[in-house]
Formats: structure tokens, sequence, C-alpha cells
């Protein structure tokens, strides 16, 4: 199997874009297809700074990676900010490993730990670690980059992600979801920093063999309260019988929530305590410090 | 495995629904789902002249034999419509099949030959048979129902039909429409006679077992120009690890498109040559008659 585009000796078969690459021209050719969608739907806009969140994990190594080699060509500025969630066993890993993803890349990293709010996500009710997870971070990325003048909040939501949650909204019956399915998310209020998921059309696959073409530094090892995702391997099944389904799917379901314009249609005000944006008195993360600091 | 209602030996287990039933019950409880299905969506109203399309499959029998059933309940009649396609050692066996159906049932038996129009599926290019054999369908049950004085028509639309048909149209980027992913979609002209699908959020699986409890005939083998569904099997393998998801899905479906009340956006005339409704000039099933007409 030779690459399509150099003749040398490929790496990987891509099924949904029927053609075989070789390592570097990957990297090109990967590159290239999150240029098109960031410059498709906007993405971002010359000159705003972008805060990019990481994790350690290979996709948000593979988000950051990326950002920074299309950063030049498309005039923005990259930050990462990575989360020290006080998962024993766990964050030190993640945040060590964030830490040397920036050096390579050159990258100014900013650290928040959970910690400095009284409590970490250890001592959350087991059952409700996952919930609790994302409210932290929603929370704190979006307060953190309000403060420190970041136009834009990035996150390495991949096409996966967006399915399944897609899938899940659906069968609850919850429809008020249309900008969470978007690579761009407006801010609404000015307490709001806009959000963008720059792989919102890419797949964990793809992701993980730039982090490897590059050598990109990532945490092999999932969380361990990750539960086993049922409906993740049922997308994977699906894309599995129908090459192309994912991004397919993704870029339909952006091209009918651009259509309908649907406008966000809930009331909210500000947090009692903080002053964030909440649709109750108490935000969740001020209900969360409340029960869980020690 | 005993029956949940009875206490009798149970004949399956219904994992969507968790409960084991046995023959007996299980006419009961289907009819129950059906009638449940009708009110809720008010699939058919009080006093209408129901048309049910029946092609001789377990589908359209299970659809016909239950219609019948909560006819009187539910005040409404019913007829039965078969449309002798002309698929030669395949037709004559559906036609006699549906005959035996409405003898059984004492129904009216209707019955309208594409012939008389002068073509047959049959005569149609292979690859094109099975989207002129939909607007053959869908042209001439329209066309009896309105001409006999029918208020709805009904399908034997199953929800895996509803789940395949929306995942074909997301992917390939259509999204008008609506309609057809409703329990009733309602007349937009006075040519157009409404149209109900009673067994939208009942499975094929769900069908069969009722046509075998209550050993109504049906066709077992398939249509000749029938292609494998890979989005079927994806449907099955998906409920096999979710079970529910068909229901779940199609009711949020509706559900969905009720809320958004979307309104029909496309202009319509009427065909120059037959006077149907059509968004061109032409019909498509009069260009159909022009090309095969011998």
């Amino acid at each position: 199997m030779k690459c399509r585009r150099c003749g040398r000796k490929a790496i990987e078969k891509l099924k949904a874009y029927g053609i075989a690459l070789c390592s570097e021209c990957y990297i090109g050719f990967y590159e290239e297809l999150v240029e098109r969608s960031i410059r498709r739907f906007r993405v971002i806009k010359r000159g705003e700074r972008v805060l990019a969140c990481i994790s350690g994990g290979k996709d948000s190594s593979a988000m950051l990676g990326v950002l920074v080699a299309l950063s030049e060509r498309l005039g923005f500025e990259v930050e990462a900010l990575h989360i020290d969630l006080g998962i024993k066993g766990y964050s030190d890993k993640s945040r060590e490993i964030s830490k040397k993803l920036c050096e390579m890349l050159g990258v100014e990293m900013n650290l928040v730990s959970l910690e400095e709010f009284g409590f970490t996500i250890d001592g959350v009710e087991r059952r409700k670690v996952c919930s609790a997870c994302g409210t932290v971070k929603r929370y704190l990325m979006n307060r953190y980059a309000r403060l420190n003048g970041f136009s834009v909040i990035a996150t390495g939501h991949t096409s996966e992600d967006v399915i399944t949650f897609f899938f899940k909204n659906w069968l609850s019956g919850n429809f008020s979801w249309s900008e969470k399915f978007l690579p761009r998310t407006e801010s609404f209020d000015e307490k709001i920093v806009t959000r963008i998921r720059p792989l919102y059309d890419r797949s964990e696959k793809e992701n993980m063999l730039y982090v490897l073409c590059r050598k990109l530094p990532f945490l092999a090892e999932s969380c361990p309260y990750a539960p086993q995702d049922e409906w993740k391997e049922i997308v994977y099944y699906i894309e599995g019988r129908k090459p192309g389904f994912k991004r397919n799917f993704v870029l339909n379901l952006a091209k009918y929530l651009l259509e309908r314009e649907e406008k966000r249609k809930e009331s909210y005000g500000y947090c009692k305590l903080c002053g964030e944006v909440t649709t109750s008195d108490v935000c969740a993360f001020c209900k969360l410090v409340e029960k869980y600091k020690k």
C-alpha cells in the first residue's frame, strides 16, 4: 500500500476518504481537513486569542498541535489551559503530559487547580462524578478565559462525542441543545466566552494518527471514572458498515442547525454567590462548592 | 417463562417492554399499543373512512388486522386497497394473499392495476425500479382514495422504516422531510388525501408476532427487486444493544417535529397532463407513463 501523495509506504488506509497516506503526508492532510472546517464554519476569526483546553489525552493534544500549526496562516493566537481536577493517580500524570506538550509546541500553559476552590473530583459521590466534572470544567474554563481576555475557548470534542451526545439527548427527548452541536457557539452574554470545537468533524482515530505521526506526547490511559460508553461503540459499528458516516452526520447536523438559526429561548441570570451566568439563583459550580468544600 | 398477564406459557419475551406474554395476551397487548398511539397522535378521527393499503406482507397485514379490531371502538370505517404492480412471479401471490386476508377479516378489498395505465414495474429499468414503484404507489393510492371518498390513507410503515428513512435523508443533507416522519400527515391541498401510519412506533418483529398469533395470512417472501438494506441491519444492531431504541427514537422524532410545527415551504401546482398535485409541470407518475407506456 503506497501513499497517494508521495508514493512512499503508507501507514494507513483512511476508509472514510478512500485514500492511503504515509506518516508525513498524513500530517499535512489532517491539518488541511481542520483548516477547511475552520474556514467553512468560521470557527476562528482573524486576531482572536484562543484558549485551548487540554487534558493530556490524544484529542486535546491533537487539537493544540493543529491549532499551533495553523495559527500563523489563519492569524490567531493560542495559549493552553489545563485544569487540575485532583484525581489521585491520574491528574498528576495528566498535568505533566500537558506541560510537556506545551513545552514541545512552544505554547504558554495556564493552570487552574480545582483544589483552590476547596474540593476535588475525588471528593464527589461516585455516581455524580462525571456530571460534576463537566460542570467544573465548563465553569473554570469560562471564568479563566474571560478574566484573562481570551476571545474563544477551544475544546477537543470529536465527531464521536457530538454524535453520542446527540443520540443521548434525542432519546431522552431533550431538543433544546442546538448550540452544543455546533463547531462554534457564539457568546450570548458578556460573561460567557464563545466556545469552539475545531475537531468537530474529526474522528478519534484521525486525532490518534495525528499525535502519533507528529510524536506529540499524550496520556494513553483514560480517566479512572470514565464509564464504558456503549453509544460510542454503536457509533464505531455504524462507521464500520458505512465509512464516512460520522463526518457526514455531524456536517449535516451543523448545516441543519445553522439553517434553522434557532434562537436561545432559555432565560438566565447571574449566580448570587459568584456572579457567573446561571438559569437558577445559585450556579451549578457554587452548589458543588457548597456541598463538597472541606 | 410465563405470561405476565395470565400465567400460561409465554411465547416471547419482549425486551423493549421487559415482559413475556402468551400468544393470546400478546394480541391484546399489541392492539393496546396501537390504540394508545392512535389516540396520542390523533392518527384517526371518529367517523373517518380509512383506506388501508395492503401488499400482503406482514406489516400491512398486521395493520389491516389491528385497524379492523379497533374500528368499532374508535369509530372509523376501513376498506383495503391493493395495488397490482405487475411483478412477474410476485404480484399474483401478493394479490391472492391480500384477497384472502380481506375475506378473513370481512373487509372490502379495492384493487387497482398499474397495467391499466399502460405499463408495469417489470418494464422499468432495473436501477430505477424502487423509486418508480414508490411514485406509482403514492400516486395511485392518493388518486383512488380521493375519487372514492376516503378521508385518510393508511400505510404499514414501521419504526424501522421511519428510522432508516431518517438516516438516509439526514446523511444526504435533505431536511425538508418533516411530514413524512409523522404518524399523521394532514392534507395540504384538496387533491391530496391525509396520510396516516398507524404502525409508526411498532417494530417489524411486533407486527410479525401479531400476524402469527392471529394466524393472519401474509406473504413471507419479499419483492424480488427489494435491495438488501444495510441501514435496517444497523437499526437492528442498535436495538440489540439498546432495547427500546427504535420506539424511543421515533416517538421523540414525532414529538420534535410536532413541537416545531414546521410549515410546508415548497410551492406546488397541478400536473398539466393528469391534474394531480406536483412541484413541476408534469407529475412524476405521468413522466413514468410517458417513458414506459407500451
